[in-house]
């Protein structure tokens, strides 16, 4: 590596996370299925703010409050929300210019966790490029946080760190040694010129098919929707107002 | 799947090992680089037992009580020990008969948080075709866990576990739903037609040799030198006495 390049790294488990200490670090959280793509389709769709609340608990209290309050556990929306984690249910009707609670089985808890870091954003497919961009522009460390499945791996959030992990390593000037990285963009290249295809036997994809949620698997997976950055501020999540100079 | 079809997991931290609760299940360790074939070594050249130890001041304990023992940090021997983690070190002259008490930065913490599973044993490249046959003859779910490298994933271990599935896989008796055992399985046959140049990249391969401790990466990747199969009992590392009947 050259002194002036930065590292990548990515953990595959919130469980994990501490093991990557580095508060200087901009922290990118992914949760494909469904969580990170959801919130990029909010402010796609113009919501207002998204509180990220980790406990349902908490999220019950929101909705008393009067807050609009999308929620899921397992896939299953709890029975106070308004609505689920389906990236469908983020309508510009609903959410234009709106502040929503949010809180779901992986990803919330993962954005809060990470809070403590310089900077904490949220990736998915449909921001890919903008995403990777923004990095490249920062200069920084950057850890991808896979929410993965109650602290287990995914192949979906996975693939999707590979994928950011090509673009920054393309750039030259990021390099890793970490072995997860490493494997990351592995199964990225493998994945890459049929991702519907590879992700037919993650565990998620299977799990939302049987709840008959499968509808937005092919949606989850499409490239570079939007260029907006869904990025972490006091508690909240806003979008990006300093423009990306896109830099490929 | 069938329904006497057995399950596959793959566990790539030790931090994460609580997500796969199955009691009835055969926990199988490994940590490629290196105490997990340091076991499967000292079990060729007769060693007795092994004890498997968490805590470097309980190994110092055993040594103030007699024993001989192996025990390393970080890849450096530690000051009261014997001698340290290469398999080179596990030698007929040294241990034959013995009962050595074993401490690693990571692979001896596994092996004691997977003891109450109902079988936990060993497995490393040099004993890979016997453990698959004992697996496959035991007709239980397994659960492959990785050492990792406190609690990071590891690419050396990841491969392994890849190998293993593989053939519990091939053999139709097993199935899997995992993830990390379908990302195990794809950076496998990435990998195992050049191991050892795959292996490059690996951040414990980098530790290794800027420690000048890279001389047994050649030996750690060997397969099958061995039928010997190390099993957890009470506390200890002993050899399995049932014979191995060879399905392939």
């Amino acid at each position: 590596m050259d002194d002036d390049q930065k590292k990548i790294e990515v953990c595959f488990s919130p469980a994990v996370f501490d093991c990557f200490h580095n508060p200087d670090a901009i922290v990118i959280v992914v949760d494909v299925l469904r969580a990170s793509t959801a919130i990029c389709t909010a402010f796609m769709n113009d919501v207002g703010t998204i509180i990220p609340i980790s406990s349902a608990n908490e999220a019950r209290e929101y909705k008393h409050k009067g807050y609009i309050v999308a929620a899921e556990r397992d896939g299953h929306t709890l029975d106070f929300a308004d609505f689920g984690n389906s990236p469908f249910n983020f309508t510009s009707e609903r959410i234009s210019g709106k502040t929503i609670a949010y809180s779901t089985t992986n990803g919330t808890q993962a954005i809060n966790m990470a809070s403590s870091c310089y900077k904490v954003a949220v990736g998915s497919f449909i921001n890919l490029r903008a995403m990777s961009n923004w990095i490249l522009n920062e200069k920084r460390d950057v850890i991808i946080l896979c929410a993965g499945w109650k602290n287990r791996f995914s192949l979906e959030d996975t693939i999707l760190a590979g994928a950011i992990a090509e673009k920054l390593l393309e750039s030259k000037s990021y390099y890793t040694e970490c072995d997860s990285a490493h494997a990351s963009l592995d199964l990225w290249l493998l994945a890459k010129n049929d991702i519907i295809g590879y992700i037919q036997k993650a565990a998620q994809r299977t799990r939302l098919r049987k709840n008959g949620l499968d509808d937005v698997i092919e949606f989850c997976f499409t490239r570079d929707l939007t260029d907006i950055i869904p990025v972490y501020s006091h508690g909240m999540l806003v979008k990006l107002r300093e423009p990306v100079a896109f830099v490929n």
